[in-house]
């Protein structure tokens, strides 16, 4: 618990100062001013009184019990301060001092010095290298920053100093409300992930904004966030996208995943909102804190100008934001209140020359449309307008009818009054409408999440002791690379319907089994050593009798030889063909931080030249396999073009599924792939045509 | 000319009012609270004086020359005073005044016969039903808003008054300057092209900037817009794009153009820059106010704080921009210079101690470097910082070597000095780097439209008049919808090749004309009243010999013949087949404001199931054609995967431009198709397999 970070009654300022310029001089003077009502213990033992108060030499010194440390010396002698700490019995230390990892292998050593110390007397630690904490709840500003926001419910969290140092300095002119902020640092103890968690449970904070460039352990990352963000919103700016680069890893999945695709990926898993800049960040901050989350996603528009309607409408049809359509009685009820100019359908233009009563008005009768789940009040500065009137307006329909309202009032000199009036009445007044449009969107996007199916697991008739079997064998036998004769067994022990096939020695044998399983057939190399087969001539497909059969076994066969002549060869599968349905791939492959990670796109280029996939992390369930599916681009093509009947989609997520279960059954399964994995029409099921696997090869 | 409008001598106010709260009081309040020099009339009956100047009963009353006359009088009045101004050879008026046009059918009858007044004294109106005009260049504001921003080389124009208003009251706020500021209203006489033009000469102007919702003529606005951004840059938000909607027309093209696809294809062909707010059509525009145009697009970042550096450098990676690379040189001098724990590659990160001196030699020694088109300067407040000092420095560094430079100081409060000695300065500081990266963007991207390469038409040997007449012949004999066989002389006059091909009319004909081909051949039904071959088993492919063929043509004219027994079968065509190359689709359409409209896409699903498709408006050149094919996210398949050859570009691009001069050539066609066009393996050119044309009926 970091209760005693937060909630301190007492702390100590390890190197407080009483010369200006000297950050530990700016700390106390914060801690200070900000009128923190606990006990402050300087240490310095240089002075007497620091700031009008008593100073001590040392830690031991003080006879006291002590919550919370801050530490502002020198890097060298944080070691020392730490075992003071330690015999003195405070297990909260903030280290604002840099000198650490951040300055190299010396750093290093002495960060990992100072954990290990700190372990010894069970101390958490937050640094070394931060801007130091804040919370507003308790009045409690132990950072280098002087200019505070006002108290308020959101929570921040930065992995930059400097980033959390402009944040602070933006909300403070923004006004915007705050309850803690914490400079991670170097992260050597408490982890962002730890913070993330504490501020879940935290009462004072409803709701949870961060920049992040890295998280210590994604598998954790995610298990946390999941949970805290059904209970309040996370919003995070993560950085150092465009260093992911591409992995030169073989085989698709690997090539196409990375560090940001598994980012997306955790976030998406984790329900976290994804701010694409600082202003985002604090704007959707923003809009969580001062206005409750929307029912849906129905927008109603009211505005005193058609251009900046207009312009509110574009953005709703950019986002997934619906227009709301009202109903007959509204319509009704507006056709009679308003002047005949006006517009009454949605956007509501109650034009240039609207007083309060008109806006009062469309308001009231649009707020309390069941249909609409959200309100954007436009007021552009004309002869009639009273924007103090209309903002009391605003907020008196917001207060009857608790519907999410934004505002747009456009000025910035002639509607001052009423802005404020907006903003101290917990309304966002945003001067851009579009932008207004977007943090709804958020607001609503979130709503989504939280109502999305829950994430019981699916039932199927798996047989792992089989796949175990298989997968064993392989390990005692040193086979890593599993082709698709050697996977098959793995696919059908997770219930994957496979077409008929056997495997034929030579030509008889080939020609025999297509009888038996019907023209046309395919034709297959068998091979561990042979990845590509297609490149080596090691596939025929449409065989229609027995002598094309017949011929093509002996070309592949001269052909596979000229081409790889080391290569064992088991034989050649004579397989079922399908000739319906779409052909898509399903893979996984495993990031070192998130787990194992599932893609998926439509077979051939739509995946490698124009990288139209998706990703998820394992496990999945339905509403994940849905998303996934339906987020490619190339998504029409499943649900049918030209009047062809759509894929079967239900089998589709259980085989997306069910295959995440496997890579979460199996970590020794490094990748893994189905490719192409035969969608049939609905009703018709799923069909797995070829398989590759990857085992780990030190077990 | 609108000079009088702009730069009047004297000017006559009709409506002008002692009572506060009219517009006719706030205007002439205005006039006079704003300084201008020339002469001012106030026209009002019921006065003596208003504001302390001599007020005429009418216009005649008035016995000097008058350049400008402004108008806030009920609308009823103003034909009776544009009369009046008429005979007091008056020529350029403001109506402010509404109750026009906009307010239904009598309205627009006063607006018609005001203008057929207008017309007959030779007068220029702006509006009616407008905010008035401003031109800060000649202390002249003629609107009813007080809040003018400063003099400057921005001019703005708006066919929204409520959104212009806005735009002054936040840019009189963010202290943007501006030349002229002109309010269109119903534009029912001078439209935004006559401004824009107007604008494009005025030497006062450097940077233009609009709000519309649509164009009064779309070939004039593009042939206008065209020649002006070549010398200042145009910056547009047009809105009303979400009422678009689809078209129901049949043809492909049809039904994926739309209006808001001709504007984009407008924006495009005029170089216009497109904003997607009125945030970003300040912030652009004032990006080109104060900042030269870059010489290339490679920005170098420099900052005192990792994390920021790192979202400008995301910001980078996901725009046009290039992270600059230093020269060796650069590198050397930067590692001398500056102390080891710096980043001294992009970003430069002169880390959190920076003091002036630091931030100094990283700014010239980055600005002397040759692969350096912009600078990026990210200060965050910390301990050693200079906010006002390091300004000093990037003013500094500007005026000695002249690249363009952007800043994001990332405070409000604690560096507010040195923003502000920024701003004087002419530095754009934005506080999100992010959106400081999308500014520069927005000029390289300019200056790239600069030197795109000249609209000198290319030559092809296209024989005009043997398409005039085929088409006249079609027409002649009242044939408008042309399938293959109708439309093939048409195309091999612009120069495409074609398949070889020969109609059959029986079977033994089909036999004969197949073995001259060559196999394989394709076949396909021949009739006027076919134009979806496929779906009445009209097309077969791939025969290999003689007894498909002749198998081939009795099912086709058994299976046609069952689908449409009234059709007009002319025969059936045997046709050479392309076994190589990459089908696409090239059409155009007529959009009824900007003219002919070509479409470019892959073929098949690309089109319609994905819409994977651009436009251009005709006539095209090579650059427009090269941009145009590389726009599409199915591009790379025309480059070649998988080790294929690249496709032939060069000869698409050709055919591309010829089919656009086609399309300018003969109005009488209403949309033409080409689809397939095979481009094959380069150097080998394109093949024209199938088109369609529809040619007007009236004629």
């Amino acid at each position: 618990m970091l209760n005693n970070f937060f909630y301190p009654q007492s702390l100590a300022l390890i190197g407080a100062s009483e010369s200006k310029g000297k950050v530990g001089h700016a700390v106390i003077k914060n801690i200070i001013d900000f009128g923190f009502p606990g006990k402050i213990y300087p240490v310095n033992p240089k002075a007497e009184k620091i700031m009008g108060i008593s100073a001590y030499p040392s830690i031991e010194d003080i006879q006291e019990s002590i919550d919370l440390c801050i530490m502002i010396i020198p890097p060298q002698a944080v070691l020392e301060a730490i075992e003071q700490c330690g015999k003195a019995g405070i297990h909260s230390i903030v280290i604002i001092s840099a000198g650490f990892k951040e300055t190299g292998t010396e750093g290093a050593k002495l960060e990992y010095d100072l954990i290990n110390r700190a372990k010894k007397w069970n101390m958490r630690i937050i640094g070394p290298n931060c801007v130091g904490i804040v919370n507003t709840s308790a009045r409690l500003n132990a950072t280098f920053s002087a200019n505070i926001p006002p108290k308020g419910d959101i929570s921040i969290v930065s992995q930059s100093g400097a980033i959390l140092t402009s944040i602070i300095d933006y909300a403070a002119g923004e006004n915007t409300g705050f309850s803690k902020m914490i400079s991670l640092g170097n992260e050597a103890d408490i982890t962002e992930t730890e913070v993330l968690e504490f501020l879940g449970d935290d009462p004072d904070t409803n709701v949870i904004a961060g920049y992040i460039e890295g998280v210590k352990n994604g598998l954790e990352f995610v298990s946390v966030t999941k949970e805290v963000s059904k209970r309040k919103p996370i919003i995070i700016l993560k950085s150092g996208n465009s260093n992911a680069g591409a992995r030169a890893v073989s085989s698709h999945t690997g090539t196409l995943a990375g560090t940001e695709k598994a980012f997306k990926a955790a976030f998406i898993k984790s329900s976290i909102i994804r701010a694409g800049s600082i202003e985002e960040l604090l704007g959707y901050a923003k809009s969580f804190s001062y206005q409750p989350i929307p029912e849906g996603d129905r927008l109603a528009i009211i505005t005193n100008a058609g251009g900046p309607g207009i312009l509110a409408a574009d953005a709703c049809d950019m986002s997934t934001i619906k227009m709301a359509s009202f109903s007959n009685d509204t319509i009704k009820r507006l056709r009679e209140s308003l002047p005949p100019l006006c517009s009454i359908y949605n956007p509501v233009d109650v034009v240039g020359d609207a007083d309060v009563k008109r806006f009062s008005i469309a308001l009231k009768t649009v707020a309390e449309d069941r249909g609409v789940d959200g309100l954007l009040v436009i007021l552009t500065p004309q002869e009639m307008t009273d924007a103090k009137g209309t903002a009391q307006a605003v907020v008196d329909t917001f207060h009857e009818y608790g519907k999410t309202t934004f505002t747009s009032f456009m000025g910035k000199v002639s509607v001052k009054e009423g802005a404020d009036f907006l903003d101290k009445n917990r309304i966002p007044n945003i001067f851009f409408p579009e932008k207004a449009v977007r943090c709804f969107e958020i607001m609503a996007q979130y709503k989504r999440g939280l109502e999305r199916s829950s994430d019981e697991e699916s039932s199927f008739p798996i047989n792992k002791v089989k796949a175990r079997d298989t997968i064993d064998n392989h390990l005692k036998r040193r086979i890593f690379t599993l082709g698709y004769e050697e996977s098959k067994d793995i696919i059908l022990s997770y219930d994957f319907p496979i077409p008929k096939s056997a495997v034929a020695q030579n030509t008889d044998e080939a020609v025999f089994y297509s009888g038996e399983i019907g023209y046309p057939v395919a034709m297959k190399i068998v091979s561990p050593d042979i990845l590509h087969k297609t490149d080596v001539g090691g596939v025929v497909t449409r065989l229609k009798d027995r002598d094309e059969v017949r011929n093509a076994f002996e070309k592949m066969m001269s052909t596979v030889k000229r081409y790889m002549p080391n290569a064992f060869i088991s034989g050649v599968s004579i397989q079922e063909m399908i000739t319906d349905g779409k052909e898509v791939i399903i893979g996984f492959t495993r990031d070192q931080s998130f787990g194992p990670m599932l893609m998926f796109g439509m077979g051939g280029i739509y995946v490698e030249a124009l990288k139209d996939v998706s990703f998820r992390l394992c496990p999945l369930n339905r509403f994940d396999a849905d998303s996934m599916i339906s987020e490619i681009k190339s998504f029409p093509l499943l649900k049918g073009i030209r009047g062809e009947k759509e894929c079967d989609l239900r089998s589709l997520h259980d085989a997306i599924i069910k295959f995440s279960y496997l890579s979460i059954d199996f970590p020794e399964i490094i990748e893994g792939e189905i490719n192409p994995l035969i969608v049939r029409p609905k009703g018709n099921g799923v069909i797995a045509i070829d398989s590759r696997f990857r085992l780990k090869e030190e077990i």
